[in-house]
Formats: C-alpha cells, structure tokens, sequence
C-alpha cells in the first residue's frame, strides 16, 4: 500500500483531485533561537548550526548541494536531512513550488518569497518568542501571498524549522490542547521533558490565559510560538477564502497550525495533514491525537516509504526513528505518488539515487 | 477594437489560449541610479524619488495604498503611476500574481519574490552598472525560479524600474542594434538627447566592443544595463525551456529583455510583447523598429486604452503623451481582457472607479 489514511479508507478530499489540479507546494522556512538550546533539536550537527538547516534545506532542494555551507545538513549522529526525500521526489513531479522565508537566520541563496516581516523567532523559554505585531504581521503577509496567488486550486505547505515541535508543545499548551509527550522529534529518543520544561517556563514566563490565547492565539504565538507556524496558519486562512484545498505537509508541527489557524476563526475541517508513514507510527508521538483535539475532520494521510532495505546507513537510520519528516517530505512524497502515479518503491529508489549522488560528491 | 496586434490578424501563439492557461503574472522590480539623473526620469515626483517608484508602485498594485511612502509614484506634473491600470485590471482578474524584486532601493512592504543576488543598479555613465558576476547571477537566479515554476502554461513579466529605457538604450547600443532615438519614455518631451550622451558616455568608458557583447551579452548589462531586464531574460530563458510561454508586459523596454535573451542563445521568436495604445501610437520612440531589428517574429500586441473621456485630468494626461505604460499595465490589461472578456471600456470603467477610490483617500 503506498499510502495510509489515518482511520479512514479514502483520500482526504483536499486531495481528490491532486492530478489534474493547478497545484503549488510551498516550503516555509524559518528559524526559532529555541532549537539552540543544547538537547532539543538533533536538526542539525550542533545545536548552533540548527540555525542554518532551514537555508542549507532548500538550497540543497533546488540545486542539489547548499551554497551558503558545504555540507547538507545532518543530525549529530551524520543522518541527513529529509531535504533529500524532497528533492527526489519534486524531481520527478512536474507541478511549480517555491521557498517562502518567514524567518530564516541565513537568507536562502535561492529564488524565494520573502515576507517583509520575517524574524529569527527568540528562545520560547523566555516567553517573548516574538513581538505581537510580528506575528500579527506574518500572519496577515503570508493571507496576502495566498490571495495573490488565486486561481490555484491545491496548495501543499511544507516547512523547515527546527525546534518546531518545541515551538508547537508551546502554542498548543498556550491554547488549552493536552500536547504534552505528543510531539514528535527528528531524534528516536524524543526529549520530552527537557520539551516541556522549556514550554513551561516560557508560558509561565508570559502569563498569558488560556482562554485569552483562545481568543487571540497570535499571544500564544508571540509568547511561545515561532515565525513558520503563524506563517503557515495565515496562508492557510487566505488560500481557504480564495477557495482552494490546502494539504499541510509535515507531523506533529501541523497540529500548531490547525490550532492557530482555528482560533482566528477558520474552518479547517477540510484541511488535510500529509506526512510519512514514520510520524504515524512513532511511538513518542501522537500526531492523530493532537488533530483529535483540536478538528477531528481534519484527515492524515502517510507515504508509506519503507528504508529497511536501503542501501545506505544513513536512511536506514530513518527506520530506528531518526528525522522522520521535515521539509515537506511526506507530503511531496504524497503528491508525487499521487500526480505522477509512482509507487512508494519508485520513489524510494529515486530516493536512494539522490542520496548516492549526494554521497559521490 | 479591444486589441491591436502590430502588423497581423491574429492574436500572437503565446496569448491564444490565455483564457484556459495556467498562467501566472510576474511583475519585476528593480532600481538604477541612472534615474536620479536630473531629466532623465519622470517616473518620481522628484529625481531622489524615483529610487522608491518600484516598491510604492507594487505595495499599491497589492494594498491599494503604497506602505513606504505616504502617496502613490507620480510624474513631477502629479501623473498618477501606471500601476493604477495594472490594479485595476488585476482585481478583475482571477490569474495568480507575484512580486519579484532583483534590485528594488527599498524592499516592498509586501510578500514578494527576492532573487538572492539582488541589488540597486549603478548610474550607467559610469560604464560600470552591474558587476558581471552580479549580472551573471540575477541571469541564473531568474532561470532556475522559472524552472521551479514548471507546470505553468504561461507568464506574464512585467517590470517597474524607472531609468529603463536608458538602461535599454545602452544595452541594446552595446549589442550594435540602432536604438538612437526609438526608446521611449514617461514624458511626452522624450529626452533623447540627454540618453543618448549618458549612453554614450558609459559605452566609452566601458569600452565593451559589439561582438564581445553580442558573445556575452552580460558585459552589455555590466557595461550600462540594470537588474531588472537581465533578470527577465533570464526567467524567459528558463520559461521557455520548461515549455512555457511568455509575454513580455512593457514598452521599449522589453527590447532589451530581447536583445539579452537572444544573445544568450534563446530563441525568442515565440515570445510576444504586450503593452498599450500609448506605446504603439507613440511619434518619439519606436518598439516596433527595435524588435523588427531583434527578432521580427515576436509581435506585439497593445490594450486600445484610451483615456480621452476620463472624468479625471490625472489621466487624461495620458493622452497626451505622459506616462504610457509601466508595472505591467499594457500586458495586464490584454489578459484581463483576454482572460475575462471584457471590453477595454469595462477595463476603463474600472480604471477610473479606482482611480477615484485613491483621490478620495
């Protein structure tokens, strides 16, 4: 089976008719100092570089290797990043996409959407992530590039943030969902704790109510929030009113912007989650309880890619709950099986051939 | 007549399924201190403010209102910019639009495309406009965004750049084509003379011979170009290799963007010019001459606007010979045209309707 709906049999509607659709994936990057705390985030090789995953990601997307450093970007153990089941996979599809920089710490060196008020989000445990008005701001810009681009029918929104899971353990605390232990973690020993005392602090720190960040989620956003999900959240708002399908593509992060999109007042019950078959099936995280809680229409679908029998260390790792998702993998993945018609294990080897050139260069 | 299609019957092949197209509006922007030669561009109120026309013009184009600057571009004579043409025809539209910025002297308070190698163009009678490496990039940059744009049928590029069509009188002297008096310009007194020496003047000093630029046509841009018509070049190279077409959204300037492709080895033949009435009727400057010279096989087409009965003296001025085109105003109302079916006296009905909404703010 190339794809798995999470308790249903049939394709989410957002992706009916994904190929015969005016299609274009989005990947929004962005940066949250929060991942520079040491133990938090394995998206990068030092918790200082993690800074620069977002740009290197993308750069290595559209040219195959990063120009702003000279590796691709690698957890500490060396096992590089799910930029590589992005790239493999948009080379075999034929629909447009494009990079949107929220907040990156590092201006990608690529042609890329930029929105005026992009800023490198503060550590959450300051519960001062970023000012309101930035995130106000960002959320407004990115409606306004959904508006613009009107008369597309599907958007895929992917992300590269890391620290994003923290980032999104914090806005769903602030907006009163039961996130704790749910949250996914590109690492397989996924550090809950440290997670949490982070989220706590911050949110203490704030002192911002539940009801209040319910009311207005752009506070649980500046308290303890990040600038990719707010981002995220509002394009979202702006392509639903435009009239177009929106597949959010990404785990446990997507959950942040389900939330932060429905508390400024839109109905996302038509949304759909894509991501891999390893978000649905870890157990540190519970991607389908966090949707549950916050809009149970809304419908996952996983690419069941399986590296098991990869030729290559480094993505067997995946199967032992390293990186999992990110950069959009799992939805691209989907979207490639379901616009070109390519198999899982297609795709895997055009996945494996990716990952043999990078390893050549 | 809605349209008049220069020297032909019939639409040209790259407008004649516009209406069921996946097409996408691009509208580049880009400084040169070459318009802060006192006389040369009337596209600011004042010299200095034509370094802030193109943000102004496209924060308008999106917002109805510039965010940079308290008032919209206008003439020193208060000649409202031709954006007010392109946001009208755009709100009647349903196509998808975006900003690109290649070298804007103020980045646009609005989401908008950045080529990573962006900057502000130097006065081109110093012979030295752009590093090479500057020109060589925004060339690469513009095609690699065109390639990740795959799937889209057809785009529309226009531009914002005041001081173009000086920038296109040296960039197409440096490629040996006879441009001397036919570019034109935003003032009905077309300042040919004052071109031609600061033209002349940074060929001399460059010294860039005509077969070494028509080899590399970026020693043209280096010598006396500017960002933006190397930087649609280049995205028209990349369109055309992803099996798209193009439709050039400009006046004269677009001669240039011509000359650059074709030098570089495309084969523009297909390409078609949109623009305006204006344009085409113009006595001082002649596109036609200059594309017949470039590649007789590209047409132009021009939206029969006419502004005689305009209940507004801001744009009865056009009439008169005063601002023309600019920020795709010809070219957009050809697709809303061609795109909704309206009449240009619709398109017109519209134009002044917002024309009015921005007198009484």
């Amino acid at each position: 089976m190339d794809l798995t709906v999470v308790g249903a049999e049939e394709l989410p509607k957002a992706l009916e008719n994904a190929r015969r659709s005016r299609l274009l994936a989005l990947y929004f990057i962005g940066s949250t100092k929060t991942s520079t705390i040491p133990g938090l985030s394995v998206a990068g090789a030092t918790p200082e570089l993690t800074l620069y995953t977002p740009a290197c990601d993308v750069e290595y997307m559209v040219y195959g290797r990063p120009k702003s450093f000279d590796a691709i970007p690698v957890t500490p153990e060396g096992i590089p990043t799910p930029a590589v089941i992005t790239r493999a996979c948009l080379k075999l599809c034929s629909f447009p996409y494009v990079v949107v920089d929220v907040g990156s710490a590092l201006e990608p060196k690529i042609p890329h959407i930029s929105l005026p008020s992009r800023r490198v989000g503060e550590p959450i445990d300051t519960g001062r992530a970023l000012p309101i008005e930035v995130a106000s701001s960002l959320y407004e810009e990115a409606k306004t590039l959904a508006r613009a681009l009107r008369g597309i029918d599907l958007f895929m929104l992917g992300e590269s943030i890391p620290g994003g899971t923290t980032t999104t353990l914090g806005i769903l605390s602030a907006l009163g969902y039961n996130a704790w232990g749910k949250v996914s973690s590109a690492s397989p020993s996924n550090p809950h704790e440290l997670k949490e005392r982070v989220v706590k602090e911050g949110l203490a720190k704030a002192g911002v109510k539940v009801e209040e960040a319910r009311r207005n989620p752009l506070k649980a956003v500046a308290a303890v929030g990040d600038p990719v999900h707010v981002s995220i959240a509002g394009f979202t708002h702006g392509a639903l009113e435009a009239g177009a399908k929106v597949v959010l593509a990404g785990g446990t992060q997507m959950a942040s912007v389900l939330a932060i999109a429905k508390h400024m007042g839109v109905d996302v019950s038509d949304v759909a989650v894509a991501t891999t078959r390893w978000i649905i099936s870890d157990r540190t995280s519970s991607l389908a309880d966090l949707i549950r809680q916050i809009e149970p229409s809304v419908k996952i679908v996983a690419a069941n890619l399986d590296f098991s029998d990869a030729p290559f260390e480094g993505l067997r790792y995946y199967e032992k709950g390293y990186v999992k998702e990110g950069v959009g993998a799992g939805g691209t993945a989907v979207l490639a099986h379901l616009t070109t018609g390519k198999t899982m294990k297609q795709l895997q080897e055009a996945i494996y051939e990716e990952y043999r050139a990078l390893t050549q260069k």
